[in-house]
């Protein structure tokens, strides 16, 4: 058995703090231990002076000349290339446009193209809803030139035959936080001839991805978890270079073709992944999302993912130390490398539980039917957040404070 | 002929101003008579402060809890019931989400699923080309099963038969300003067992717009335009009440499932016209959107109507007055029940004329190959403005000031 681990001992783990100047260009409210990065990262102070410039200065004073005056026009291809070397990808195979879910079904159909023939898009039914649902949406549009197979992760492997046009996974499960092999598996789906698909949503900004190096040929991901983008901040979209030329998204909006001030009447892709571009884009959000992904590069990728799993571990330590026997289960890995930067336990009354919690200012999040997630955003906490935030879960079990009735009412969103 | 026009005579017509109290609420820049509202409305003096709002305290401050809190979870319906009555639908038919081009895909595939076996998308070679390219993609992406006809606009009553599953056209045409007749045309498209499709991006916050009493089927709009919404704001789609339980998009996002937090693994649409969103919506940009509505929606459509009427008919005679003779052909239609609002010439120097105008403080736009567009947003023009603008534009002809080489470079966005 470890030794008890008390406040001081986590006080004592920050005071070698590697990232509290970082911190310190975030905006976080007072009273709050905010463990919901994963669901929507804090506002860079940045962010908020630049969104200001641009609404004030940029739309307000210089209207539509801003698109060339302060390169609004560029602005999905100059985010693409901070986002790139986050994800180990160039900077020329990613551009920020949309959202994930409308980024998929641009992947995923291009993924079909690519792989004629083969009318299989492949995936675990563990999924985010979302991509299942894009992918369901794809295969009802297309009829019987398309199918989509959901099986167990457990046989992912196994159904990949020469069927198969894509793997479609999300790299960190949502849910439990557990980590896949991306090298493994992209590995596993072109030894079958499949394309192998990535959604970084959970991953981008808090682990170290490889795109490039593990040959990944296609990935999306989202703006406003880790990325600290702002609320539904557009997603990214990459496609490896390899494949620019034979591309095809079925979304020809006028961003994406080669001339668009031409006004051509017919579609023309541009080069590369600009014609991934669809329709005129929400430039106050596009702003929004640089400062965040300045923020993370300044840290490096490698220092967060090592607070991260130092975060991870901590919590996990506190959690069976202060609220063992109070009918929480882990279902995220103990092994910190099997693990992003998240960590989940499931509990009959999980919801009214995490009412409770947010009551307290402790802010994580509830995914039905009975799960709490805890999201550790290496940027924003402290070791001792941690510890309080154990200790205010023991109070909500041992005085069952969630069974008041205000914590038991359903919000819209959970 | 009609007397000259003299600065005093514009500046008597400003007398009696209607819409002075409005124009108060608008940031408009020094030295600037902004003549392409058509193509970026400005800036509502409250939506700079909302979205401040919406960054500081409702990201920076409240975090998640912010979907519920500030209702950002309702932002794409309350929007659309916001939208709604300015172009004469009900508030649960309208939802503000996406761009126009991903919007006019999913309602140009739903279209041909509710009138199945029918192939055809009909339109103009004159519409926008985003609307073109959306078309073409889908058609491409669905093979055989569909087919994307463009006749001239004069063969369009002819060629609509019982292939034709839908006519898409755009009700103000952008290069001409002229207007298509939207009852006559949703009627013979209803005759042919054909559905009717609108994008209202020239239209929507300056022309009085009756989708309901014309009984049209589908409609988009620009949110960034006559509605004030801010650099790629959301755009908005329609679908009569009557199509929405059979109305399917293809874009399945969990936005637009009937119980998205529930994370079910099937896709289940939301009742109504919610089943038109996609993925998690970019708040910042959506938000920005309600001040300008409420604007125009204060005002209201027939004052502003009329008023762009007065201001496209005083701009067309100043020009002819003032420029005669040199080169400038007007293509805006000189009756303007027929004219959206925006007056547009054709000169073979176009680029670098507007270029000069610009220098001078007086920015329309430029549309290849030789198009000088001058959009007319009646909330910030004053009669004076456009005896200004006229007077600069003589200068400029006069003097052949479009002939400096900084006149002459191209900017990516024109």
């Amino acid at each position: 058995m470890s030794p008890l681990l008390t406040r001081a001992d986590a006080a004592e783990m920050d005071r070698d703090d590697g990232v509290a100047a970082a911190r310190r260009e975030l905006e976080l409210p007072p009273g709050t231990i905010y463990l919901d990065g994963n669901s929507l990262g804090p506002l860079p102070r940045a962010a908020a002076r630049r969104v200001e410039e641009v609404v004030r200065r940029q739309w307000g004073q210089d209207l539509i000349r801003s698109w060339n005056l302060h390169g609004w026009i560029d602005l999905p291809r100059r985010l693409g290339s901070l986002v790139a070397p986050l994800v180990g990808a160039s900077g020329d195979e990613v551009v920020v446009t949309d959202s994930v879910s409308v980024n998929l079904f641009k992947l995923l159909a291009a993924a079909l193209r690519l792989r004629h023939g083969r009318p299989v898009i492949l995936t675990e039914g563990e999924n985010f809803p979302t991509d299942l649902y894009m992918a369901q949406g794809l295969v009802d549009l297309l009829g019987e030139r398309a199918r989509l197979e959901v099986v167990p992760r457990r046989r992912l492997r196994d159904v990949l035959d020469d069927e198969v046009a894509v793997l479609m996974l999300t790299h960190v499960d949502f849910r439990s936080g557990e980590l896949h092999d991306m090298a493994d598996l992209t590995a596993a789906a072109h030894d079958a001839g499949a394309l192998a698909l990535w959604d970084l949503s959970h991953s981008a900004g808090v682990l170290p991805v490889r795109l490039d190096e593990n040959d990944v040929d296609l990935a999306v991901g989202c703006g406003y978890k880790y990325l600290n983008g702002g609320p539904g901040a557009p997603a990214f979209a990459f496609a490896a270079r390899r494949l620019h030329r034979e591309l095809r998204s079925p979304l020809w909006g006028w961003m994406g073709h080669a001339s668009p001030f031409d006004f051509s009447p017919t579609f023309h892709p541009a080069d590369g992944v600009d014609r991934l571009l669809c329709g005129t884009p929400p430039v106050l959000s596009l702003a929004a999302l640089q400062d965040g992904l300045e923020l993370v590069a300044r840290v490096g990728v490698a220092t967060l993912r090592k607070r991260s799993c130092e975060l991870g571990d901590l919590l996990i330590r506190l959690v069976e130390q202060e609220c063992g026997g109070h009918g929480l289960i882990l279902v995220s890995p103990t092994d910190a490398e099997r693990r992003g930067s998240q960590v989940s336990y499931r509990h009959p009354e999980g919801y009214a539980i995490m009412q409770a919690l947010i009551a307290r200012g402790v802010v994580g999040d509830f995914r039905a039917p009975d799960l709490l997630r805890f999201g550790l955003s290496p940027l924003c906490l402290r070791f001792v957040d941690l510890w309080d935030a154990a200790s205010h879960l023991r109070a909500v079990l041992e005085d069952e404070e969630w069974r008041r009735p205000e914590h038991r009412r359903r919000a819209p969103v959970t």
